[in-house]
């Protein structure tokens, strides 16, 4: 393929967030062009624990079944220890659910990345805006950053090199010519070893660990009783952790050596792993069926400096950016979910919707801003985790649960700034209370998933399915109990008309024109949740902005949403469960990634207007 | 491609039912012919409903998932009378949730036939066995009914010819020459026209009805408020049947023409079926956005003679056998059910797993057995049905309910046979109770769907998603409480012993050598739903025949199942839904279709080893 001679956006690296990032650009005509230096689309590759918050971005992007179908539970967690009694090896201490109340879903599921990758890619392919090109390297990158608050500049000039090969193309052409081409934006996917981050001069801070690991993916011949669980198994010598995968197979996390004198991970074995794998599960057997892939490893702990530099015209992503042990699971989670923080934001630009190059930039500072304190936090987290392994410990079920939660992303809440609104009359974050490790509507934190009922027609949806990656923000009125309380019914029609008018004194210029509006011109949608008895509500009698008309395609039926109880699925809680009161009720701003922009009483449509004005969507 | 000279099975049709059937063939090395006239798979095709029994297919063969991730989901049904004011127009008289109680699941769900075969036909292709031969159409067939005791025999001799074209294939040669082919068994799922029918001589018995219908797939631009609802519209004029789709799109039956003097439905025009539609929406307003199809159609209610012909050599499949109205949407659903009835019995005498070719032919012959009353039944369903459309009701609701439950299958009860034992003691299925509308645990009817925990790590699983097509039987050993009950701990033990012992003492022959016997040598697989308290069990002290250990994959942990609470799908109660005794438990022979073959004490080896006896299965 020729190379467009510029683009919106290069990504380095078409990995998990690499194609995370592309996700963002579907259905628009923002040009992106990804370059990896493989020769195609993986095709194997190892078992990696998918976080809830990581499916419900897949959700969004329209591939959350097709993953969940593909994807191995894990809803069990073994304990095993030392003999209490003094004797040799280990016994059962203790079975728990491996569940976080909080959730309200499956906490983990395991699936190997390259059908992750697989999926995501799959995705892409009926957009001609976004190409793909392997076997091609970066070769230099120069990046103007006098141009960085011109809008429409391309000041990033990167030339791009064919892998060195002997073979000629399809055409009889070498492959390895050089070309040049220009972007507007540019975001290093390249992983630990990322070459952007070397060309920015982004250092990594931070340390490697003190212990060697092995980790092995194999079908296991043993007569260990829990092989079918997630298990820690904390023998004396160590502790493995055992996760089960699909194809029969499990994994092993082994620590084979530890100290100050440690061999390099390229000198271990198979067999010394499987060695120390024995001692620790002594009396128990293991043998390998079939081994499916194995290494060895030392943990680096390292944070990059910069997440963003150039005046935000280039950007590192997931594990360019940060590396941790891989126990956690955390590793492509934090990648996709980078990406995703990142992603909207350049679309939201690209698409013109913000009306100055400085209000641009203040959102792109953002990216930084939100996504190196997770980083830093979970570095943190990955050091006491693993000091979890290496001794017992008397805490160890109060310090295993936090780190259940810890890892389902409960305790993120991105600091304020233009796109994160704290509540009117709070003026620092410290006054929203601490709220870490809790499902609650904090402005910063992650909008908790819940399940509602569609008005329309009985069915049953969970919010963040229904928040697809189009780029539009939400407007999330939870209208209350409108049969009961007349005067919220009041309050509703008042806020739905405001929404709706055209002009300086509405904000139709961003719910777009009900009439022929669709959705390249919504940039907010209106989502109405009541807590009324759903049939004594008529969707039609709901005010005009929550069921728009369209003349090609009648009205929009899908936007009004009842806590209630339904055919299968149960009821939702979601007034309990968020804590908002069925008297009052709520407005919350949902950003484009499912995080909550501001949370503002049910009628307090300057407020939704203020958040639009300080980003520079609405003058 | 060059034809091979001959095949196990050709399959005439490669719709839904030639599909499903195929769908039996995979893992094997039976060889399979699916011909079709059509150039290539259907790309687009109508909505329709897909039964829970059907969805449970699906799920056998390993397609459920993605085909519940691309249907739509039908839970309330809107029911629309004559005002009961006396005045003009139509009002709203309940909602009802459209769901059945005994089913523990969906009742219906939505999904174009395009791809539900495009989901049939992607599970095909790994399969080099089974090879499509699109554009080819039989042109003659012969069938020498003397070979038919001959297992090995091919008794059907086929010409295939090209569907009449100019053009050349790639290699520059005619496609219309014609090509003879043997086949052992010849099977047409060629639909309501079938050529294969009018080969077999067999006729249809029957009439058309005296209504002629218009259906619609539109994008509504109406302001009716149930329009995402399925709905029956009963004015005086008619009843319309209102199905939603995806696509923002929705279906109308409507009806245009009833009497002796019926116009020919080609005559039709879309513009006077929207004015039959407006006439029975009055006063709500009806207009397409835009149009995916309509058509107008006139019903025929016929049943075959035959479904099977030539000492079971030749059978016919779906609409090629019977034909019946659309609305109850049990086309597609009963075509695959035929199908699913075939397929495994064809698997079982192909694999040689029968021992004569006297009971191979006893058991074909159970397809007409079982299937014909089931087609007659929906005749007789179907004519109730639409006089539930075409005039007021006052026992509407009853009728409603009932029907709702028969399109279930809840009703279908195959006769005895040699693949259906009757309890012992029990001579006549009428001494069984009348049990028709109820998932109960009776010889002839479907396994009830139900819930189960694994025992190895606590996820959940439907039992019909667990018991894959793979052509084995099950014996479904509800062992009770074999914590609290030591008896029956002890009749576990022996039963154990017993199946797993090989000679004709036991049954190791067909469950399997317990080392290194892989799915191939399986015929009956051994699966145990307790209902002890579910860590009180340790699933390595079970019977080896409940967690057989191979050489090359170690244990098998997916046979022992806990009727317990779960994670997150809540708890089963399936020795309370099924009625099974707790103290007591049974022994459940499930045929690989899922149906009951057999009712037993929990004990009863003799019971279990006379069922395969009389199959010819074991000496």
């Amino acid at each position: 393929m020729a190379n467009p001679e510029s683009v919106d956006i290069l990504i380095i690296g078409a990995g998990p967030a690499g194609l995370a990032l592309a996700n963002w650009f579907r259905n628009s005509n923002i040009r992106v062009l990804l370059v990896d230096k493989k020769p195609g689309p993986t095709t194997r590759g190892q078992a990696e624990g998918l976080k809830s918050t990581t499916n419900e971005i897949f959700e969004t992007f329209g591939i959350g079944a097709q993953i969940t179908a593909e994807s191995w539970r894990l809803e069990e967690i073994a304990i095993w220890g030392a003999r209490k009694d003094g004797g040799a090896g280990i016994e059962r201490e203790q079975v728990i659910q491996d569940k976080v109340e909080e959730l309200g879903k499956i906490r983990e599921t395991m699936l190997q990345q390259s059908r992750v990758e697989h999926h995501m890619l799959q995705n892409l392919l009926p957009h001609s805006n976004i190409q793909i090109q392997y076997d091609t390297v970066p070769a230099s990158v120069k990046i103007d950053a006098a141009l960085s608050n011109e809008t429409d500049a391309y000041p990033v000039e990167v030339t791009l090199a064919g892998v060195a090969s002997d073979e000629e193309d399809f055409y009889g052409n070498g492959t390895d010519a050089e070309e040049r081409i220009r972007a507007k934006y540019i975001v290093g996917c390249d992983g630990a070893r990322s070459w952007l981050r070397k060309q920015l001069n982004v250092t990594l801070e931070g340390d490697l660990t003190d212990s060697v690991f092995g980790v092995v993916d194999m079908v296991p011949k043993s007569n260990f009783p829990d092989i079918r669980k997630v298990c820690y198994l904390r023998a004396d010598t160590g502790t493995i952790l055992l996760v089960p995968r699909s194809n029969k197979e499990v994994r092993l996390y082994i620590p084979v050596e530890s100290g100050s004198a440690l061999p390099d991970p390229k000198d271990l074995t198979f067999a010394r792993i499987m060695d120390a794998a024995r001692r620790i599960l002594s009396p128990y057997t293991l043998d390998a069926g079939s081994v499916a892939w194995w290494s060895a490893y030392r943990v680096g702990q390292r944070v990059g400096s910069h997440f963003s530099t150039h005046g935000e015209r280039a950007f590192l992503v997931g594990d360019a950016v940060h590396t941790h042990s891989p126990k956690a699971g955390q590793g492509m989670n934090t990648s996709i979910q980078d990406a995703y923080n990142l992603g909207w934001k350049l679309r939201l630009i690209l698409h013109k919707h913000i009306h100055s190059a400085g209000a641009a930039q203040t959102l792109l500072r953002t990216y930084e801003s939100e996504r190196r304190p997770v980083a830093l936090d979970l570095i943190a987290f990955d050091r006491g985790y693993l000091k979890l392994f290496a001794a017992p410990s008397a805490q160890f079920d109060t310090e295993f649960l936090r780190a259940m939660k810890f890892t389902t992303g409960l305790s993120i809440r991105y600091p304020p700034s233009r796109a994160v609104h704290l509540h009117r009359g709070v003026t620092s974050p410290a006054d929203l209370g601490p709220s870490l490790l809790k499902a609650d509507l904090v402005p910063g934190k992650r909008l908790p998933e819940f399940q509602v009922v569609y008005q329309a027609d009985g069915t049953t949806t969970r919010i963040h399915a229904r928040l697809h990656a189009t780029g539009a923000f939400r407007l999330l009125v939870f209208a209350g109990d409108i049969v009961g309380q007349t005067q919220l019914r009041d309050k509703l029609e008042t806020l739905g008309a405001r929404l709706a008018a055209p002009g300086p004194e509405g904000l139709g210029e961003l719910t777009g024109t009900l009439s022929g509006g669709g959705p390249d011109t919504m940039r907010l949608e209106t989502l109405l949740v009541h807590c009324a008895e759903r049939d004594k509500i008529e969707l039609l009698s709901l005010p005009d902005v929550f069921r728009p008309w369209s003349e090609t395609e009648g009205y929009d039926y899908w936007r009004v949403f009842a806590d209630a109880d339904s055919a299968y699925e149960g009821h939702g809680h979601v007034y309990e469960r968020l804590e908002i009161e069925r008297e009052t009720g709520c407005a919350v701003v949902v950003r484009p990634d499912g995080y909550v922009g501001a949370v503002l009483e049910v009628d307090d449509f300057e407020g939704v207007k203020g958040y639009f004005q300080g980003l520079g969507m609405f003058r």
